[in-house]
This record gives structure tokens, sequence and C-alpha cells, in this order.
């Protein structure tokens, strides 16, 4: 019997403002067993760009990371953020320590290139090292996770909190009982996005070819659902889709 | 026998400027048995709070850190300073980590009150978790440490490097033999000066009141040698005081 884990990633927002992240803190120090905060930051970020007189090209969702950029998202994600996050998990008793991939060299990226477009230091993750991680969750430590990696020759490199998550969640599944919880702003995955109470409980390979096939799952929810299949295919135990405010309870969309 | 463990503070200058940036990456990498660094970052905060319009107030040396300086001295300290040395350490292969004192709570500290300056958030130490960190140094990992403390009740803390660098070398004094190297702008404390070359060898209790009396160690000297002698009084085996580019030489001023 593997030891139960649970990695949760929370999106700017709720990291972000201060109502909503002192109710994850509550919510996320309740979860029982081991566990991992893996969080964003975008929303700030994108602020303190635009107050630094630093434009913000966003393409595909993804922001496109000049020399500028790293050093703000840098600021930002593992400094403001991830910090305001760390205290705030020690005051609740939760033993935080914060972590970008350079930091115990726990996640090495490559820079991404090829492509048409040129995120600039945008890194596609190689590997995490679970190894390390473990070392630190044996000793009683939570790694809350900054959504940056580094490429072991000196530069930062920004990649996505949800892409950090799911890699993660893999790399432990091998010596974890890993549940994988992506938080965001509806109750799951809705079969009418315009009615919070129409989750689809559960989403397997067998149902999504149908779901994606009559429009009931589409735009970015698509990818999303692929790669917590993926994570699951990977020996991840399952991935839930929720409210972050549904953290620890039985809701949301499990994808597996 | 215990085993030989450095302490190493390096001022903001050192940790800013790319090219000693450079120089302190290769030095500090090449010290050999066990290391821990502690970095500043002061001039950084300073600008980026002229970028975003926050005026910066020093009274006595000391950054007055009200709710807004201390976001910014949390953005560079724990996030772009930090960062940057911990994947720059990683590049050379040194298992960095970046720290703050909220981080698996290893320092905790109380707002400072009283006396005639209110500097706001600024944290005076209670305690360095040397367990926490001996934990990670038996991982093979080196820490690399942000002048940020918290309180335990969920805020950061700005406190000031050369008292994290003393007191942190004080409580791992009880495991380790602890050697604390301050590194700044001179090639130490100098009798004359203006000449580089009148470093005075070493300074103890003993000689060291014959130097204050006639006027060759004045100013901010003094207190940085008073807490050098008690940081040698409560274990630490030996306190070096030289510029950052003579790291791993046996130069400099020996305290104790």
């Amino acid at each position: 019997m593997k030891e139960k884990l649970t990695v949760v990633k929370v999106g700017g927002k709720i990291v972000e403002e201060p109502s909503a992240l002192a109710r994850l803190l509550t919510d996320f120090s309740a979860l029982p067993g081991l566990k991992v905060l893996v969080h964003g930051g975008g929303r700030t970020a994108t602020d303190m760009a635009a107050r630094l007189g630093i434009a913000t090209q966003m393409v595909g969702g993804r922001r496109v990371t000049d020399a500028e950029t790293l050093r703000v998202v840098t600021m930002v994600y593992a400094g403001l953020v991830n910090k305001n996050v760390v205290a705030g998990l020690q005051a609740h008793g939760v033993n935080a320590l914060g972590l970008t991939g350079a930091d115990m060299d726990v996640i090495r990226s490559h820079r991404r290139t090829g492509g048409e477009v040129d995120y600039g230091f945008v890194g596609d993750v190689d590997r995490v090292d679970a190894d390390m991680l473990a070392v630190l969750l044996d000793a009683g430590v939570v790694p809350v996770m900054a959504p940056l990696t580094h490429d072991g020759c000196g530069s930062l490199l920004n990649t996505n909190a949800d892409t950090i998550a799911g890699e993660t969640a893999k790399a432990l599944a091998v010596r974890f009982d890993v549940t994988l919880v992506y938080c965001f702003e509806h109750a799951g995955v809705l079969s009418d996005p315009d009615d919070e109470s129409s989750v689809i409980p559960r989403i397997t390979r067998e149902n999504f070819a149908r779901l994606a096939a009559d429009g009931t799952v589409s735009g970015g929810m698509l990818p999303k659902i692929e790669n917590s299949l993926q994570a699951v295919e990977a020996g991840v135990g399952r991935v839930i889709i929720t409210r972050a405010d549904a953290l620890g309870q039985s809701a949301g969309t499990q994808i597996g």
C-alpha cells in the first residue's frame, strides 16, 4: 500500500485575493496526509509588469517571457506569492517550504524552441526529482511550488503551473498513491456552462471521446482533460477538477 | 571532531552586479565542506521601490519597512536575488536551496517594537532551527538564505542579513565547527582606512578594547566586531572579515 499524497494546484486568483487565500490556507491545512501545493500568480505578474512599464504579451494563454518579464515573474511567483503562501501555511501549523524548480534541482527543463512563437524564457519540463521531494515529505515538510523551473545552466524558466502540478504528480506516483486536484473557478467540468449544478461527475477515456465529439466539452477544457487522462494513465491515482472552496470535499469532476 | 561548516555572508553589491556574482558563484562553489550562503539585496530593493514609486527611508543603515516596502523586499530578496543565486549555484554543481526564515520555519522572529523609530515590518531573531538545517545539509543541500524571517503568525519580517548570518552560525555551532565569513568591500579591518594593505590580521577581546579606545576601529565597524566576538564566545569557531573576491583564501581579519 502506497502512502496517500495530494497535489493541489491553485490558480493565481486564489493566492492573490486575500479572502480567497485565507480560505485556501484553512482548507489546504486541513487536508489529511502528505501534500504538495502548486500555485500560479499570473494576474499579479501582469499588474507588476504594468507598474514597471513592461508590456505583457500573451499567446494562446501563455506569457511571452523576455528577460525583463522573467525578472518580474521571478519576483512575483518565487518571492511575493510563494513566500506569503509559505508564511500563511506556517501560521496554520503546516511546515511549508517554497520551491522553484531550481531549488534542490527539483524540476529541470529546457527552453522551448521551434514552433511559430518565440515564448522566450519558457521551459518545458524534462524531469521532476521525486527522490528529493520525498526527502522533504519524509521530514514532514510540505513543498509549495512556484511556476518556475531551471535549465541547469543558470537560467530560470517560466513554466505553466498546471504542467508543474501534472509532472510532479506523475513523478511522485512512483512511490505514492497520488490524487491531483486542479482548482479552478467552476464546481467541476460542466455539461452546461451556465449551470454550476451541471457538474459531470466522472470523465474517463471512454466517455471523453463522446463528450468532445458532441461539444459538451470544448475549448481550453479539452487539453486540460487530455492531460489529466494522461496523468492517470501514467500512474496518478485520480485527478479532480473542482473549485478551490470545495477542496477536501467529495465534489467536482473526477478524471480517470 | 565536529564536521567543518562555513557560513558566508555577502552584501547586496556582490549578488547584484553580474561580474561580481559570477566570481562569487565560482569561489563559493569551490569552498570545501558543508556551507551556507546568506545574501543581501538592498540596492536592488531600493531601485525597485523607486521604480514602483515607493520612497525608501533608512534610519541608522536600517530600512524602514512599511507594508508596501515589505512586498518589495519579499519580491527582490526571496524572488529575484535568491533564485538567481540558486540557479547560478546549480549551474556550478552546488545543490542550492533558497530559504527565507518562513521556509521550513527555519528562522522565527518577532516584530521590533519600542525604541524611538518604528521600523515597521522588521524582525529581531528569536531562534534558528539548526535541526531542520542539518536535515538539509545531511542530504547534500546548500541553504541560500534571503534576509527575511517570519513571526509564525503569517507575516514575513525584514531582517538584517549580517544578523541572519550570525544567528545561523551560532545555532549551527552546536553541531558543526563553524567558520563565519563576512564579505565586504575591504580586504579586512584596516588600521589605515586609506590603505588596503593595512589589514589587522586578528582581533580578539583583548586587543579590541585598545583598537576601539585609540580610534583605530570606529563607526559601523565597532558593532560588527562586537557581534563577531559575541559569535565566537557563543561557540562559532572563527569569524573572518574579508573581501568577497578573497573567499577561500587565507586573507582578511580573523575575529576571535
